[in-house]
């Protein structure tokens, strides 16, 4: 089996973590086991945990939590039965202190006892379906990552956990944008409905043209931006905390997990 | 002013905690500070309210967490600034090793600086979204409580808290279940859509005309019976593991927020 020639899109989700496991792949995820959610990943000892479930409650449509395991256990069964979150994935992120010590693409030497992982829901799974509903997703199009971008909406603190509520921007065909805003309302476990609509310095977006993460957006005519709360925020919110230890996913490198995205919507 | 002629439903959350605050009416809080959203409490010590939180993250349906205080902090800012968990309410229940010691009016002589709230959204605020679309609820119509049963259905395991999945029925008229069924999945946070519809057995309810909990069930003719997650299921899976201590709202006695009900759906 060659993972050049691979239908990625076609594997099933335990048949495209066996491969990471393996360390036969280790790049981005997009376009892997299509349909089935993929998940940002917080690591965290479990002295820091409470707090930081408390942060994902209080903004819950940043930090959709899907799964959350015991201290020590690996396996995330809730989401996919058998999968290890210390291997599964292609690459991570690996901090102490605050400050990035490694980016490995297993951490089985880094595990310990008391440690918690949170799976995040991913706007992955809400571009699926503005796609299948006709709605164009403008950096897909263009094979770029969408812009994100720092607003200046506080986040309810819990803890040592605070930050700025961060979003991505998708520009919309203003006539598409009521369609796009009742698609996304039906995935309240993938950030939901959007945010804010139109004027970006509404939200206090500095530059428009040069989001802090992702590449520029790739606006045409008649589009209209509309952002959504963004699984940056509480990676963002984590970094800023500075914890002595956490691991995270390395961005775009997810975890893929059993469930279908559809199943994530409230119907 | 006499409390026996206030006009309850237009009070201010507020207005109504404030007469709570001042024991001056310690019953039921149905039908006080109409429109706004109505919590389920449970209050624990920090060391058992991580776990207590991943059950409810693993069972969102049945355990909707719509705030978490800090330990030792009273007020749930998030759902009302300057509100007292341990006076705000008209009555508590309070147990030590599984047995109830007290029913007191506040929970002042109680607290600790290690206790954690969780306010979690209750049925009440679908009910209301049911009878502004024209949906009777019948058991309203009557004055009675919702049947609430235990059925055969486990819930998702998180450290000590286990227990079966327990289910609130309403009859409804078989041309309006698509209805009820479509209005309620607009509110993930207090319990979403059904569980189940139709044949009690299927969810392993052992006496349709016995619930557990609540009053017999008001069938009409041409009623189908539809089974919603119930905020019943934390109350029951807390008071099974038996915690060191525990504070719960007293039944029917809930904390009003300030929160109207329809700020809890997805739109």
């Amino acid at each position: 089996m060659d993972i050049k020639t691979l239908d990625r899109g076609n594997l099933t989700p335990a048949e495209s973590r066996q491969i990471f496991r393996a360390e036969r792949y280790k790049g981005v995820t997009a376009g892997w086991s299509l349909g089935y959610a993929q998940c940002n990943m917080v690591i965290l000892p479990k002295d820091l945990a409470f707090d930081f479930m408390v942060f994902c409650q209080r903004n819950k449509k940043a930090c959709p939590v899907l799964a959350v395991t015991e201290p020590g256990n690996p396996e995330p069964a809730d989401l996919a039965k058998g999968a290890d979150v210390r291997v599964d994935l292609p690459r991570y992120k690996v901090y102490k202190k605050g400050e990035l010590i490694d980016e490995p693409n297993n951490i089985e030497k880094y595990w310990r006892d008391d440690l918690v992982t949170f799976l995040l829901g991913c706007s992955f799974s809400f571009e699926e379906a503005l796609l299948r509903a006709g709605v164009p997703v403008r950096h897909i199009d263009i094979n770029k990552s969408c812009p994100v971008y720092e607003t200046s909406i506080e986040c309810e603190r819990a803890g040592i956990f605070e930050g700025p509520v961060v979003v991505s921007m998708r520009p919309i065909p203003a006539e598409l944008v009521p369609k796009a805003v009742t698609i996304t309302s039906r995935y309240p476990y993938v950030h939901g409905a959007p945010l804010h609509i139109g004027d970006p310095e509404a939200i206090g977006i500095k530059d428009f043209y040069h989001p802090e993460w992702g590449d520029p957006p790739n606006m045409k005519e008649g589009d209209v931006p509309v952002y959504w709360h963004c699984g940056v925020t509480p990676q963002a919110v984590v970094m800023r905390a500075k914890p002595d230890f956490v691991i995270t996913h390395y961005p775009s490198h997810m975890f893929i997990t059993d469930k279908l995205n559809e199943s994530l919507s409230i119907l």
